[in-house]
């Protein structure tokens, strides 16, 4: 089936408690990329800069990411700074220098444009559009968002949401774009916007996915050591779409195995920096930790159903 | 089986965003009973003031509560008063007037000293020591505390700790009373303060569970009206407690399930001011939420095991 993701590739510096790092790989196109390529082929539209070193571009082929969408513009690569506390649930932005990704305009191409699921991460809603109006028409579509995109450019966003089929945001998001305190109340406001499913990221507390019929609690998974959250969402949303796309299997069920899935993939991504733990990745941890998942929220129904 | 309950039976004056109540019936050891008597026989120790309605003591009598243990002082019964914002995930204390809950020093009657099942509410560590020494052998000892007791009482409250089967509290408590921000090492403190089961309670994201050798998450039932939290936590108690007694299965499964009815009897709580909703719950609605909670957390697992 695979998969096509429109986003970005940058530079991240991050401080946590227990450490620093600095022009580590980052993005949320990187995230998703490489967190989906456990489960399918992935096609990457992005840009960097004259600084993007081939190491990176290596580490990104040795995990079969199609990177003919990968534009290279003359300037910097996009580069983020940012901070976390104790809670580690909230970044603080030090510095975002947008670099070559200011005059980002996605150029979709040709052997990419009938992608079968497509996945619009973090970018202006109005690129989104735009990339929605270069492809076919694929089975599934999903989009991320950003608080900046959802106060700046709300008209906009809703017009993208109404022409996907997924969309994931944080449940900080979910309540600002709706300006309603109760999130259950806030997913139905974002349904009825036209999206299918709607996947709320709570960070520490898992996820909760909506639909008209149907409402899944996810729980996110108990770790001793959180080292770094940063790409978490993305790496979340790389997991849940390459298992859909790997199985091609969009029924309820299927959506719901592959919330686990993407849940799995965060909960090793914020293990380590960067993509440092996502690079010594096996294929039998993540169905190991699918399976501590399943122990850790099962429990047994009532006699009788 | 049959359990005993000490803590508060109170008036509270609650404020929320949807609306204000005063003087109404509450206190944790009320919530806790209420929520306990749907599964098991429940007897309470607690202290009221001369200006107790017989009013409440009809409606405690009507869950068929025991209530030879309930103190009638000269003075006031204990008042809270508190408002939540739109969050509601945590209440502003406004008022605290202890009245006759100030020289509370519980007497257990003769006829509960054996009972198998006891739950501490939060009261002074120390109180609930006394507690402990005036009962036999209870099968499963279980406590709250709350952050005053933490910070004023510490070494009080892990001399409780020690002789408990069951420790729940809230999340930000956990922290606190370990000084240690992931939640999963603090978890891992408090096991080793000789507590079997470990409770934590995180409002609107659910409950998650520790014991030595497991973890067990479960979410909180998204609800569309959230009317008042007031005694949720009591309620979820009662209502695992409750089960618990009700079933004497103290296996990890039968712990569980405990879980999901405390978190089912919660749900129900938050619908209404006071113990409104619990007053026209009936049986049959609690199981058709136990159901509604397997639905919102299934998900299938892996081929194979």
């Amino acid at each position: 089936m695979g998969i096509l993701v429109v986003g970005s590739v940058a530079f991240d510096s991050v401080e946590t408690p227990f450490g620093r790092v600095e022009n580590v790989l980052g993005g949320s196109a990187t995230y998703f990329s490489t967190s989906a390529s456990f489960f399918t082929d992935v096609s990457l539209v992005a840009v960097v800069g004259e600084d993007f070193p081939q190491e990176h571009v290596e580490f990104l082929n040795s995990r079969n990411i199609d990177l003919r969408g990968l534009a290279r513009e003359g300037g910097k690569t996009f580069h983020w700074k940012g901070k976390y506390g104790y809670d580690l649930n909230e970044a603080q932005t030090l510095e975002t220098h947008l670099n070559v990704f200011e005059s980002f305009r996605p150029q979709i191409p040709a052997a990419y444009r009938d992608a079968e699921f497509l996945f619009l991460a973090n970018i202006d809603p109005e690129l989104q559009m735009e990339v929605l109006s270069q492809v076919e028409k694929p089975r599934v579509i999903a989009c991320d968002t950003m608080n900046f995109w959802i106060s700046s450019k709300p008209e906009a966003l809703k017009a993208v949401i109404a022409k996907v089929d997924i969309f994931i945001i944080n449940e900080g998001e979910a309540r600002q774009f709706t300006q309603e305190a109760n999130l259950t109340k806030a997913a139905r406001k974002i349904l009825a916007m036209g999206v299918k499913t709607l996947v709320i990221k709570r960070g520490e507390y898992g996820v909760l996915m909506f639909t008209d019929h149907s409402v899944f609690a996810a729980p996110a998974f108990p770790l001793e050591d959180v080292f770094d959250p940063t790409g978490a969402g993305d790496t979340f949303a790389g997991g849940f779409m390459g298992y859909l796309a790997n199985t091609g299997d969009t029924s309820e069920t299927g959506i719901r195995q592959a919330i686990i899935f993407g849940s799995v993939m965060a909960s090793f991504n914020v293990e380590d920096f960067s993509l440092n733990r996502l690079k010594r990745l096996e294929y039998r941890e993540i169905e190991d930790r699918y399976r501590s998942f399943k122990a850790l929220t099962h429990f047994e129904g009532l006699a009788g159903g």
